[in-house]
């Protein structure tokens, strides 16, 4: 028996998105092998959850009497609000209560339990967190790190590398998925120090497709399907991918395309390096993303990802 | 008299479209005040001014026996070929016998001339380049630094932002243009250790109209005039920018704005920091590029933003 445990307060339309999401992921089950346990406020939940027929085996209610709000200090208010559904479900998944943990709450707070509260795999200096890259023929590429390390160094890249492409061929089924890094040039010798740095380390791994330096034309577009860089490149490229999709609903561009830049349907990517999936989703995120983000827990527990990474950095 | 010297042999479509639009940027002249040094093979370019019908008096011609081409060594081919176009440019540049210098030639040997055949303003540590950022109300903001400078230190980033400013102001025409700290959040402490450093110096210039931190998805809206960060960011923003332009034609979507995406039509933007104007334009110009080159040339000129750039860089 596999259990999510999934943050029923966090994001900007808790509970009752989280809960139509859960929802919508247990009907569509076919053989009842998932759990999901709901962390939150327990009656609010249940209110939620009222017209809901589902089976009652496929769920429980874990009951969290704080909520850490979107605009509290991560460190600060993890360490004060014991109570609240993101402390309680680090607690319930560090204790092995569950086997992966799901939030669109408070991002930051998100990473400091990740962080603090379940290991990092040994031989990983730095865990990443990616975002998935909308491509014309409909597939999805890997874009690490969008933010979680602003400042790195080229060994850092190297394993954001080994991480994106394991992420990349397990759950997003992409075979010998090819790594790009994101640079100023395409020639071997171009960019900035820590690009420069990285390069022979990607170049000279052999766990990886490393198909050289990618520039900004080609992150949008299928040449890599793991694009790597600092988390302070990576965050910049995805808000301003975001924001396309902004810009085209706003002028009533109908297109197919750039309907998948719509980042929030996608829910969330997981923390990876981690010893347990943690999965951060968007504050804005609706049922679908909530249920995006379940799927993806299942099938990193399912292709057992977390014991794969700890294969490639056992040294 | 003005004298802005282009050279006539940079670029895909050389010397045809260089012809084209210098020939279309004479005829729009009303006083006749530009005289344009046209710069390359000598037959080539009287042939293609042929069938022009221009007054003698509005051009002249400088032989050059050498091209140098897209993929060659910047410094190299700088030093071994000094009959080339660029290097008779910035001669004639240097020499006082010209007031500007255009190309859209080789970008690297462009950069090396800019830099070293001509003076850095004193007080400016690094020269740089921008980008014109394309926004919905029809107007253009600038993006600093888009890849001379990969790696920066906050003093720099500062300076591009004095430098984008004074741009902003006097060639984009805006007034007070407000400056925005390029990060991956918008308080202030947010960001890598470059963007932590600029943004105590941003805040405390007073010379700049600095509105804090913007994030990725606030480049290409009206959030800020001038958007500063270093090259490595800046340059990979800019071509993920100039790719949805690719993605949108592709895709057959015509829009208006989408349509200024297409970041060949601006030609091309200044060096900014160097003692005299020189731009550098996109290789697959055309003559709407060329002339428009031309164009923000005699706005620096005319607007004497060389003259203001050692003012503000005085101490």
């Amino acid at each position: 028996m596999i259990r999510i445990g999934i943050d029923m307060m966090g994001g900007d339309f808790a509970p009752a998105e989280a809960v139509k999401g859960s929802i919508e992921f247990i009907k569509e089950q076919e053989n009842g092998e998932i759990h999901l346990v709901m962390i939150g406020d327990e009656p609010s939940i249940r209110k939620h959850l009222e017209q809901a027929h589902i089976p009652p085996g496929s769920f429980s209610i874990v009951h969290a009497s704080e909520t850490i709000e979107m605009h509290e200090h991560p460190t600060k208010a993890l360490k004060e609000k014991q109570h609240s559904s993101i402390a309680i479900g680090f607690h319930l998944l560090s204790a092995g209560k569950t086997d992966a943990f799901i939030s669109a709450g408070n991002t930051g707070a998100m990473m400091v339990g990740a962080l603090f509260s379940i290991k990092t795999i040994e031989g990983v200096s730095r865990p990443t967190i990616g975002a998935y890259l909308p491509r014309e023929d409909g597939s999805l590429g890997l874009l690490v790190d969008v933010g979680l390390n602003a400042d790195c160094k080229p060994e850092n890249l190297n394993q954001f590398a080994v991480l994106g492409s394991l992420f990349a061929e397990h759950v997003l089924k992409i075979n010998s998925p090819r790594v790009g890094l994101i640079n100023l040039g395409e020639e071997e010798g171009k960019g900035n120090l820590l690009a420069q740095g990285a390069f022979p380390l990607l170049k000279e791994n052999s766990r990886l497709n490393f198909i050289g330096n990618i520039e900004g034309r080609d992150i949008l577009l299928d040449k890599a399907d793991v694009c790597v860089c600092d988390g302070f490149t990576g965050n910049v490229v995805l808000k301003l991918a975001e924001s396309i999709y902004d810009i085209v609903q706003r002028r009533q561009i109908k297109d197919e395309h750039f309907e998948r830049f719509n980042f929030e349907v996608y829910g969330g990517v997981p923390v990876l390096g981690v010893s347990k999936p943690v999965i951060i989703g968007h504050g804005i995120s609706h049922s679908i993303a909530f249920r995006n983000m379940i799927r993806i827990a299942c099938t990193m527990l399912e292709t057992d990802l977390t014991r794969r990474i700890e294969k490639a950095f056992a040294v």
